[in-house]
């Protein structure tokens, strides 16, 4: 039994069960953001409390886009991989990592936007996007390399879906850079930057989605 | 490599990841419900402490009751479409912002009902579900288009199951905005009213889940 | 398009996404369970104080092996079905309701165990574990039925595993009713009672899960 | 209907089942984590309070690398394990009742690492890991025994998969072992190791991950 004799049927489960892995691991980090927003008490003036409360959504909605776009990231990369070994089981559970933190600092940016802490708050927000676009970086950077055989990617390196990653992977850590910078200077516009860069990704960039790739490319 | 050459293995494989990653949001979404009940403490008269929580209860069921229908609808429109891209990735993700939320007002409901707050916590609650149900609707006109080729459903524009969703989708926003209006006048009516909506759903109209669907109809 | 057209590949899909998505409800209750558990501060004597905890760490134990045994209850079952449709999905909403609610009457229980709302929090307790076993008799009666055509069980009725499940799902109501009144006289009792029944279906009862089932069967 | 009329198609779906929960728990235990990391007032000054919490990310680190680690663990075995039954899922389930428990001892270590408690902390700490890597061990065995026929395994016993899970696991137990000693001399110590082993277990060992298996073998 050599390496070549690697079914891609087995191939295909591999990828399969690191796919649910992050799907679930996505999808459980998103969707406890919610546990951050607090319930006023039935002793407050229930309107007031919610508005005084508007960092918490700015927040919940900066990192629910965020975490999207990072689970669309996984999605588009992974239509392209078609084989895993450990290291990149190593370098995706770095993104994961960085995923799962997401909802400490977003309670950090809830509780000390508009107080002395802000700052540094907003700052450690971008640094874990920023943290999560490294991984990504590499991830990416690994998969796709020219000298892995077999190639780890099911499509030439030429294609253009390949390259549209390429390209857009090179905005993300520069914009997160600008976020962790801008937070020094004023904590909600770097919050807001970081809405607008999830939004920007949120574009179909290149087209992306709708190239077609399949294993005979 | 055209748009062409796409193969149905790959369509399917891309539903499958938006289906996966969706069941696992309803699937926490619903879950996470139960951390809003209240644990009376060891100091308190169990009995009367759990009575005097009916509201957490009610809103606990209206909710479990809402995010299953919303998971059914979900299913139910998926038998249907077989070929994601971009922007059903994004009206997709829509629903499901609104689906992770749902345990916000539900809490807010539970703390707020019979207290000065309770109107504005129900009218937010219906909101909530109103956001849902128009975000569906975007998500089924994009899908069921005419004009976009290749078709993303599966079956032809006539089929009975196209047409039961059509007249099912167009029943959920106008029920939650008369839930909406409802709150301003009282919280506990329009709280009946969404658990009402959630039951009416849940009758088998036109009998979705028996039609039978496949690719080549 | 009639139902006859319906395509084995469809229904299987359909099994798969009620799978997935119950899947996800007990892996999500399941796991929610330790959230139940108290950190003592650091300024308590940790060692008393968690021994002083112990009612938490039997509820957790038991809940968990409930929970674990529904799971593999639901398995088992559905290994047998082959099909889904509307009124089975709304079946199995019950056992999930009953499933994600455990976290709560176990929280009671722990919280209340020794004090003098122990005996009401564990009748809560066994009743709820009450529900989800007669919400298994409601959903394996309807996809058990011999009138439904086409069958939606993909072995024949007198096949050993149907028979199995058809005995061990009578024993499941009668011990938790028995539980339930037990609680009234003794609260440990009735605890110590549910973590029998939960080991006594673990035990491979029939040999179910080592009798083929195939869909030629 | 015989046990030599299972088909391969029925046995890939008993697998498939137990991996989608597994993978949920698995997926569900790291996510949770971070609801232990504690958030300070707006009132504290954030900087000091988030460095004085340094415990608490210490422990998030090790128990998110050891839940990882585990997770590989699970998908390299069920890589070679082609056949589920009853005993398996009950052996499975003791790996999963371990890790489903590490968020309530990280959160021990977080509040008691630098206080009289730490040391019974970190030993409770290894203490479940030390249990994970015990059921590992029983599953493990039991999944590879010879004597069971079919074999469970997909590959023959020497192949050399096989032959490096045999080793990696022999060192789990003695590890853990050594972690929970060490905790009666230094919690931090104890911490330490447990992170290193983590990190050991990350190395790949026999080439596990690239050693094709096919069912062929």
């Amino acid at each position: 039994m050599t390496k070549a004799a690697a079914s891609p049927a087995l191939d295909e489960k591999d990828t399969g069960r690191l796919e649910a892995f992050s799907d679930g691991v996505f999808a459980i980090a998103i969707t406890l953001l919610v546990l951050e927003l607090k319930t006023p008490g039935p002793s407050e003036d229930l309107g007031p409390a919610l508005l005084r409360d508007w960092p918490s959504y700015a927040a919940f909605l900066t990192s629910f886009a965020t975490i999207g776009i990072m689970w669309m990231n996984h999605h588009a990369l992974f239509r392209l991989v078609h084989r895993v070994d450990h290291a990149l089981l190593l370098l995706n559970g770095l993104v994961l990592l960085g995923t799962t933190v997401v909802p400490f600092p977003t309670a950090l940016v809830a509780a000390h936007l508009g107080h002395p802490g802000g700052r540094l708050a907003a700052a450690l927000y971008s640094g874990v996007f920023l943290f999560v676009g490294v991984a990504y970086q590499f991830l990416w950077r690994y998969a796709s390399s020219r000298r892995r055989q077999p190639a780890m990617l099911g499509v030439p390196f030429d294609n253009p879906a390949v390259m549209a990653i390429h390209a857009s992977y090179a905005v993300g850590p520069v914009g997160y850079v600008a976020a962790l910078l801008l937070a020094f200077w004023s904590a909600g516009a770097s919050l807001a930057l970081n809405l607008l860069l999830a939004l920007w990704f949120a574009l179909p960039h290149g087209r992306r989605a709708e190239i077609a790739t399949d294993s005979s490319g």
